[in-house]
């Protein structure tokens, strides 16, 4: 990894979207950038008059629209090749039958390629930066990002206990499961030039002894990072641990309890929790990582737009290929004001189209991304100070013409085939199209070998469901 | 418009989802076309011994999938221009402020260009065959849909009472209604080679005198054709029908007492009815264009489950451009899927993955939308005889691999990106992302100036969300 000294960049002709403090919009605005970061921001004329003689480089970007980087908080990057293994099946057969004998039985080069398919997904869709919802092999997972050039949170899936664990699970300890994210933590964090970071994960309550919650909140407070847990996902989990555990709503009152709830919990999901509950996460600071697809599909109506009246931080999550299939945050921002306008019927009887607007959404996208991942000093909004990830948004399209309001067409309009080029950390991994760290055909080829060959050694068949003739 | 006679094109070595009754799929498929027509079907092998020495043009696709071309059975192409001009506004805001100002406003170029750039979105999300919701200038949409080679049930918006229409709209009687779509349906029924037909529309009860309703039912039937007409949208609809025309319920139940429950009704949305009222639109034949982005976006939910296992032909609608903003019916594949699981906890207080499954919602995209539109001897599967409207599909790309559940990742995982080429009526109209019959760029170009002109002449003015500077 090198980085030429003092390069400097110019960036001008673009709607630049800041999502600063002042919600600032450039009409025709200029941005530079040296080395990693963003030194300069403003209208073109003015930035090309004071930088136009130290660039190495001025790029016109011809009118089109820079965004901050899109920021998955939810993704399950291991999961990646189970695509379409696991749809139309009830919760049960999904995990039981389908991912968990699928994900024991993955190698640490499959978590690489599915990582690396992921990433390119995540690219195409304006992603620079994500977290990893907890899977298999962070150090094949690294490896991939590190070489796509993304920034990530990057977390092992732990689980300690539980019933009908693959056997290879089962026999890990609470002792392993700390140790070895130490390990990973020592190994991986703030490495590939400070791109990625080291979680710890807590896979969810049912699979977990207070042993291990407890041990993984005062590790994380140790080491200074964040945790990444799945939280109050269906009813049923709820109602186990108000049987088992002495409380007498669900999770985020156990956790509450148990003094989990702190500004760096990041609980995916977290559709099933009363008001009581989000006056919690409000007062502890917890991010909430709201993931409509895999809610609609998998799980229920998370009362988003009551989090977001009582301050919670919420950010948006593809969650894995399995729950979800498209794994585009585009799509999530259209899908998060759709389906929570929807649910102000399921919550209040009548429509209103009005809940989560556009500007929200875009938000939700990247400063609350940002604050999710626990990085929003540096990423989340083009400032001048933060790192340079950028994403050229491409309005001239069949998809998103005519924009008569910039920023709702960028939340519904917006498809992945508007996002031309992205910056990370100074540095283009998309560039017109064209992912620039890997082959992309390459990796479509391995990855397709990779999961015929990992779903027959699980052992996993999916039925037909037409006359394959 | 010329046809070479006797063309013969053979298309091998794809996937073909026939959507016919058996549910064929053949892996390794070919088909073969004559003029419009499809003549044969099955194993590539197979076809290609019979039909190579009298086809003028062989065509291997490389394993990609091939479906029958999509029907999109609810859409406003006079809105396109509008798209972004009501985002996150109330219902009143959307009609009164926005969108009637901007239809009045129209001119019949501008309905011709409006329909020219929707269309171009129709074809790239793989639709070769819609039916217009009911807008302004028939005449310009017939132009545009002749020109762009897609196949269209056009009808005009109609409305002969109401609050707060404005006036040039207000001045028209019942008998200029019927009269001007008489004309319409003169003019441009069974045009373009037979890919135009034209309806009858009512634009929604609070809009109709009981005299238009039953002149509408009968002109209809007279002509054989089909009526289009948004049912049932919210429930102060129902409300104000209860109140002014003396039923129990809603607008359904009007529509059965007065007759206008008939086999050739396609009603959008729906989505406020009870069960006996889905028991009439069963027992009638009516079909139900469910769109269900602009569904959750401003009307609720539709009881999709509830019509299917009542028997109810239910088809796939994207809406208008201002109702959702994408208009490209893969995407509601995908969310027709998704909020129908969801809204099993709306429905019964708990979640269902297997709600809704892939081959139900392809079918409703296919022969079910063949069937709304009155169209299904000819349109909706590949099968012998009926006409060569098709989508190649790619599989090898980012956002579909692995594909390990063809069906379902045709719903689930299909974005534009995969529609490489579509034919309609035996003629290719995209090949390779290509459209073939009007210039891309001139369009989107012709459509910003026009669109912008527009919104001056209606007085539309979009309030800013951020600071521009």
């Amino acid at each position: 990894m090198e980085a030429k000294a003092n390069s400097v960049v110019v960036v001008h002709n673009t709607t630049i979207v800041t999502m600063d403090a002042d919600s600032r919009v450039f009409q025709n605005g200029g941005i530079v950038i040296e080395d990693d970061k963003i030194i300069a921001i403003g209208h073109s004329s003015s930035v090309l008059h004071h930088f136009s003689a130290l660039a190495h480089q001025i790029i016109d970007l011809n009118a089109q629209i820079l965004l901050p980087g899109l920021i998955n908080t939810h993704v399950h990057t291991s999961q990646h090749l189970a695509r379409g293994i696991a749809d139309d099946v009830d919760l049960l057969t999904w995990l039981h039958g389908r991912i968990w004998p699928y994900e024991s039985n993955m190698t640490e080069e499959d978590s690489y390629i599915s990582t690396l398919l992921c990433g390119i997904e995540l690219i195409h869709s304006g992603v620079t930066c994500f977290a990893e919802a907890g899977g298999q092999y962070v150090s094949g997972m690294a490896k991939a990002v590190e070489l796509l050039g993304l920034r990530a949170c990057l977390t092992q899936s732990t689980m300690d206990s539980g019933e009908g664990l693959p056997e290879l699970w089962a026999a890990r300890t609470t002792a392993d499961c700390i140790q070895s994210q130490r390990e990973l933590y020592e190994k991986h964090h703030d490495t590939a030039d400070g791109r990625i970071r080291v979680w710890f994960g807590i896979r969810q309550i049912m699979n977990s002894t207070d042993r291990l919650l407890l041990e993984t909140r005062d590790a994380a407070r140790e080491l200074k990072t964040g945790i990444h847990m799945h939280v109050a996902e269906i009813p049923y989990e709820n109602q186990i641990v108000i049987e088992t555990r002495n409380v007498d709503h669900g999770t985020v009152t156990y956790l509450e309890k148990i003094g989990l709830l702190k500004n760096n919990l990041l609980a995916a999901h977290t559709v099933w929790v009363n008001n009581t509950e989000i006056a919690f996460l409000s007062k502890a600071g917890v991010k909430v990582s709201h993931c409509p697809a895999a809610a609609m599909r998998m799980l229920g109506f998370a009362p988003i737009r009551e989090m977001h009246d009582a301050g919670v931080c919420v950010s948006l999550g593809t969650d894995g290929a399995p729950s979800n299939n498209r794994m585009t945050i585009v799509d999530e921002m259209y899908l998060a004001s759709l389906i929570n306008k929807g649910r102000e019927v399921y919550a209040t009887g009548t429509t209103d189209p009005t809940a989560l607007p556009a500007e929200t959404v875009l938000k939700m996208a990247t400063v609350n991304g940002a604050k999710s991942v626990l990085w929003d000093d540096e990423i989340g909004s083009l400032e001048v100070g933060k790192k340079a990830d950028m994403v050229v948004v491409n309005p001239s399209h069949w998809s998103m013409v005519p924009v008569h309001d910039c920023i709702s067409s960028l939340v519904y309009c917006m498809r992945t085939e508007n996002v031309v080029s992205v910056m990370c950390n100074g540095k283009w991994i998309m560039k017109d199209k064209k992912i620039l760290n890997v082959n992309e055909e390459e990796v479509i080829s391995v990855a397709k070998l990779a999961s015929m060959e990992l779903l027959k050694r699980a052992g996993i068949q999916i039925p037909n469901r037409m006359n394959i003739l």
